[in-house]
């Protein structure tokens, strides 16, 4: 028998359907480069495969630090950031300890909170206005003594963000702060910390608030969802703390390379972020025009939307698969579309319009 | 600040040295065959890196399933066993839960027990005998409602087995069993219940007691440290147990794929395994020979010996790193030497007798 709070949990799952068009989980259409898989390939098959990798996995922390104006000890990377969220929720959250969060958001926040005994408090809000609930959760941040706050900004599955001066609010709030910027490369307006933006800026080495673990990863702007890999930042103190948690060598040598591989030829990343930009922002307008469906402001490579009857067997018999999000609290009716190529965003603005 | 038991721990650490022959890790010394590595790297190349791995690694529990005569839905696979690990304590382990395990041996356990609010329930046992402490173990076991056991048979870091009847005793007592059986393709002699041995054997799926997890790595006897890759089998009922508590999509799509190729090749396995074995018996008559060290029982890739002085620094002088376990509990100036090719095994026991 497993333990009560696990037994009352429902599994992560995720439907299995195959399509022509694939727009359900927020991955980038732009494959890799072909020619740095080939290079990166090559040099994988000169590597031993039987030694372990790197203890720290100090060659890609050092890249990272590298690329985003950062030290090397200010960074953890792991086997995608959710390892790491669980490992950071593992160090900082125990039994009891009060957790704040918007929902609806990214699922396995509270799935964490909850296998680590911690106490969910679920702030409720309507995305219909693209702004993630500021001033709710800065009460409940002001009830608890010692909580922690978890912000995916841009929100996954809804697509707002913080409002303006939000992330410093939190910062001052005394609330341990996990912000994932899984969606952040997508944020057309950097957060005046600098720790997003198009270009995927973080703020520099000077720049640390004993209080903030943000969270990063290689799988949406990067185009590298199948090789697993994130990364976080946050003071040396703190990552000192959650590597006792975090599992030692739990990113792979080859995907370890691939990331290095990748972070070197960032002008992939930066012209992919600007077509998927500049295609949702195509994607929004046309959908503005459908008046059966209420679009909500999004920042990230995705749209989330409501509509007036069931969609989505209809669209899926179109060939385009969205996410059903209908049954998140607060996303009654409503679809989760990826920002794909422009011919696929094409074809599901087509089946769109036949089927609402 | 982290919760009081993280910042209580100290963090898993390896002091990073480099060496001609580099013995400190029970690295298999062979590496996967270059034609098998290029093969799947081709196919990499083709496959698309920007798509999340399949959401229940299907293709690989399939592919274990066929290779042990297993159902896919016994299996669960990921970022290596610890990851399993860590999930399946997740899953059966809570605040004040007792859970009962040899000492010394591999401390992953105790952090992941601590971690969770467990009781840590060490069983202090002297490793000269090359057994567990089963008696030990089952009294501690009786004395507590519900407790979970934790074995690593062989051990690490002592190289001893369960007694014979062991692990029958240990699935009558009541108790969770969590095994580890990373070495176990180098356990000469099977267990009765045919879940070891030097072929990898595992029962077929007749046999699934409901208390027992079983963990396996492909790290070792595969010879695919650096790619991170294990798997569990146990009861469905309990794979979905575990699966809510494990992160989705934890193994990337490039180590899925070796798995799977390794596993239709396991010939080089079963031949790696043979000559591991054969070096392991000629290292341990060679080392009985000399009389400053005492050698302790192995049945796995690795060899635990108890010396007079302090040898470490001194092999490593001559090119040969081997582990320092002197920390642990009851192995006070004691090393481990993981079994290399003959040519890294005979430098290992030249450089011994030197200094001795």
């Amino acid at each position: 028998m497993s333990r009560s709070v696990v037994a009352a949990m429902t599994a992560y799952t995720l439907e299995l359907r195959d399509a022509e068009i694939k727009l359900n989980q927020n991955e980038s259409p732009f494959d890799f480069p072909r020619e740095l898989k080939q290079q990166v390939l090559a040099r994988m098959a000169e590597r031993p495969w039987n030694l372990y990798p790197d203890f720290e996995s100090t060659a890609l922390r050092v890249a990272v630090a590298k690329a985003y104006g950062l030290a090397p000890e200010n960074i953890l990377v792991g086997n995608g950031s959710n390892e790491l969220l669980a490992a950071t929720i593992g160090a900082f959250v125990g039994p009891g300890t009060p957790v704040v969060f918007p929902r609806p958001t990214f699922a396995l926040y509270e799935k964490l909170v909850t296998i680590a005994g911690g106490l969910p408090i679920a702030i409720d809000f309507d995305p219909d206005s693209g702004f993630l609930p500021l001033d709710e959760m800065l009460s409940a941040i002001r009830e608890y003594d010692n909580a922690v706050a978890i912000v995916c900004s841009p929100n996954n599955p809804t697509g707002g963000v913080l409002p303006r001066g939000g992330l410093e609010a939190l910062l001052e709030s005394g609330a341990m702060l996990l912000l994932d910027r899984a969606y952040g490369d997508f944020d057309s307006e950097p957060s005046p910390l600098g720790e997003g933006g198009p270009k995927g800026r973080v703020r520099g080495a000077d720049f640390s608030p004993p209080k903030l673990v943000t969270f990063r990863t290689f799988s949406k702007a990067w185009g590298l969802a199948a090789l697993r890999i994130g990364w976080l930042v946050s003071t040396a103190e703190n990552c000192r703390e959650i590597r006792k948690v975090k599992l030692p060598y739990s990113l792979n040598v080859i995907s370890e390379a691939i990331a290095s591989l990748a972070l070197e030829n960032r002008e992939f990343h930066d012209a992919n972020v600007a077509r998927i930009i500049a295609e949702r922002e195509r994607v929004i307008a046309a959908m503005r025009e459908i008046p059966q469906i209420t679009v909500f402001p999004t920042q990230a490579n995705f749209v989330t939307f409501r509509t007036r009857k069931p969609l989505f067997d209809a669209l899926w018999s179109r060939g385009v698969l969205v996410r059903d999000i209908s049954s998140y609290p607060r996303l009654q009716s409503c679809l989760r579309v990826s920002i794909g190529t422009p011919e696929q965003n094409s074809a599901f603005l087509a089946a769109l319009k036949e089927v609402v």
